[in-house]
């Protein structure tokens, strides 16, 4: 305790520096800072108002489910018992019920009922969005110029997690049935030769209809990369950080290979990420995560530090649409609804693309995108002609260079991803009619 | 691409390591790691099913607003295109008639309305309650070895998250008025002559009735304190972050002689971070921060990562609940109700605590805590005696050292903090009879 007469304050006092005051900020926010592609977007499209996106990840607008929402809600108030609870803080690992549905959803839909659902289910996690967890499980193990091995093309935006970081992201070849498992154990045997193994943490994985190419790790291919994950854990663990952000959104048949988590029969290597953002509601904003039991305490302990748990009233209500079957019938809609648009846009695609020479695309079994390879040498980067063209034709979409992590694979700027997820049936067809001008202007000599 | 027949997966095959494999964590994970209050009073409170806590930070159960919640939905649900918005994505830094009512509000709270409100709320973000705005600004401003000055006692959850960073909290005394001016000068100025003004990014204040003491920051102290951050910003600028989590919770009066953010005119220092989870529902979870304009960037960036944007329905859930003027009740309500609880808090002190010799408190003019002092030499700590005790006479409390920074002015081990927040006016007065029972025992000779 200071004497109680002293003055620091005069003693001590100065003029206000004249010259502006620097902020300081973190070495993450620094590596987080300004590289946004959303925001540069954002940039480049605001003076266009009647623009038709192609690029925005945004669901289904008009199925959004308003009356499952309401349904759940009164089953909820009807209880006011039940509707104080969810106005309660919650617990930092999430709402016991719903840990339990989520969990025994993932056994069911991995065929491995024999597991045991109440111990997966104490590893389960609740977070805002697949996204949170995504983040919190990185934090949790990457320092600064740790690696972290993903597909070439990957999803771009834990591409910036990994960058706030400062973890490397190394790009490994991808085909038709997704990441290579060759190309990957040979990165994995380079980091040894160049003595970097050690700083190999984990792969990231998006199992299902991944954003941006809409491809599947094929079956096959599913058992081996949790297996080399585990054999190459040499130094101490690699994680398979599984994203399965699009597991619902799949429209051709029925037939679901299983997770990545279901190949660790240990349960000590796949970390798991789901989310009801794409399959149910963004709004509401709930994922999960189900991690190895080593990693329990970190995730916990660093989601406690961002935001204490997830709404406790958002995971009320999910369970409560969960329960009553609302949440496969409004999936089962979905598909239908996402089905057609992505009819929509691969038929769109076929009259005013293919006569397009060069331009490529696989047909998507699932999820939102659809991935363009333009001939090659025709960029299709944010400064290129063709981007502006599209401007000016009506249109944007995501240029696929984002897409690709600064090492590894070389980024392919003449790609990009197109989604079928927001625009409607119409919009769709007269988009890609709007990019098709874009590129016979940009293709023309 | 890799040639198609190479067989790599074969050539470098090994046997699985017959050690267990080592998780590795990040250096950020283990500073946050095993060192939860919460957790070890979980695990010390849990063989105890018949407790009375006096300890847990919920909010009041009983007055929880169903109703409001109810009508605002209502209301929502009356407009199937607004409650499609709700459901869909929202942006990263929030609903703008959400951030609009809250800026609008904090100049109207603050007697500044000739401030530009619209201007305001462009810095203004929503976040997942007001402790993910305090991770995200800590975040973006904290390296490893970095300070920031707190009151002591402080927020003990911010105490971890500063820990979570590898950042070092400095406790600067505080009395009945809050921190001392005179004192943190003493502290800046000690950071100057040991080389590390540099280090100092912010002072940490909780204005209002603060968690543990329920005191809140005098007037004159209010405008000395960002006159001494503006004045030792350097070598950079030092921050203040100011939480306003007990603002609304305030049970004497209706004088409130503003912000520290009213105070910064410039609008260049203070983050100034404020939630409903006390004031309304802690399950619909809705916080905010207003920023100075040069974070506002990192802080988006920052959170980008982390969920890309609160829940977009419970931001519109909100909104209703603020337009529809049920907010304002709610809180004339809940401030009845707390200072019911409060007046049953100290008379069962007077009763009970009064008689046994050189127990101290100060009666708080809100907020949800009381935070006792005990005779020189009494410890409260979990490792305590007095401790157990209390849990055979069945009660407990957060033990009041685990509110001091580990650097600045030394931990008061004979202190703690009992909330009036959750437990009925009969609990109250049953745990405090409790916990003297353990005092009368522990005092004994």
């Amino acid at each position: 305790m200071l004497p109680g007469g002293k003055n620091v304050h005069t003693m001590l006092e100065q003029p206000h520096p004249q010259a502006p005051v620097r902020a300081r900020l973190s070495q993450r926010a620094a590596w987080a800072g300004g590289n946004s592609i959303i925001n540069a977007l954002m940039a480049r499209t605001l003076a266009h108002p009647n623009l038709i996106s192609l690029a925005a990840g945004f669901v289904d607008q008009e199925s959004l489910p308003v009356e499952p929402t309401q349904r759940a809600f009164a089953a909820m108030a009807a209880n006011p018992q039940h509707m104080r609870a969810a106005l309660q803080y919650g617990t930092t690992i999430g709402y016991p019920p719903l840990r339990e549905a989520i969990a025994a959803r993932l056994l069911a839909a991995d065929g491995v009922p024999e597991r045991d659902a109440a111990e997966v289910s104490q590893r389960t996690i609740v977070t805002a969005g697949s996204n949170e967890l995504l983040y919190l499980a990185s934090d949790c193990l990457l320092d600064p110029g740790d690696i972290v091995l993903c597909a070439a093309p990957t999803y771009f935006v834990y591409l910036g997690t990994l960058a706030n970081l400062g973890a490397r992201a190394i790009g490994v070849a991808s085909d038709a049935q997704g990441i290579i498992p060759e190309a990957l154990e040979e990165h994995l045997a380079r980091c040894q030769r160049d003595g970097e193994l050690a700083r190999v943490k984990a792969i990231y994985v998006t199992t299902w209809f991944d954003n941006p190419r809409g491809v599947s790790v094929s079956a096959d291919r599913r058992a081996a990369l949790v297996d080399i994950a585990k054999r190459w854990s040499r130094q101490g663990r690699i994680y398979v950080i599984e994203d399965a952000a699009y597991r619902e959104l799949q429209y051709d048949g029925s037939d679901d290979p299983g997770s990545l988590w279901a190949c660790d029969a240990e349960g000590d290597t796949v970390i798991h990420a789901g989310t009801f953002s794409k399959s149910f509601s963004p709004g509401i904003r709930i994922g999960w995560g189900v991690v190895p039991a080593d990693l329990l305490g970190p995730i916990l302990s660093a989601k406690g530090h961002v935001d204490f748990g997830t709404p406790n009233f958002n995971q009320h209500l999910m369970h409560e649409i969960i329960r009553s079957g609302d949440f496969d019938a409004h999936t089962a809609m979905l598909r239908d609804r996402y089905r057609a648009k992505r009819a929509a846009m691969l038929s769109a695609a076929e009259e005013h693309l293919r006569p397009i020479c060069g331009v490529r695309w696989a047909e998507p079994g699932g999820g939102l995108y659809l991935w363009l390879e333009l001939p090659d040498g025709l960029a299709a980067s944010l400064d290129s002609p063709l981007f502006d063209r599209a401007l000016s034709e009506g249109t944007f979409y995501i240029p696929g260079e984002h897409c690709y992590a600064a090492e590894g694979e070389p980024r392919h700027a003449n790609t990009l991803r197109l989604t079928f997820g927001i625009p409607s049936c119409e919009s769709i067809q007269r988009g890609v009619a709007a990019l098709a001008r874009a590129l016979r202007t940009a293709c023309a000599p």
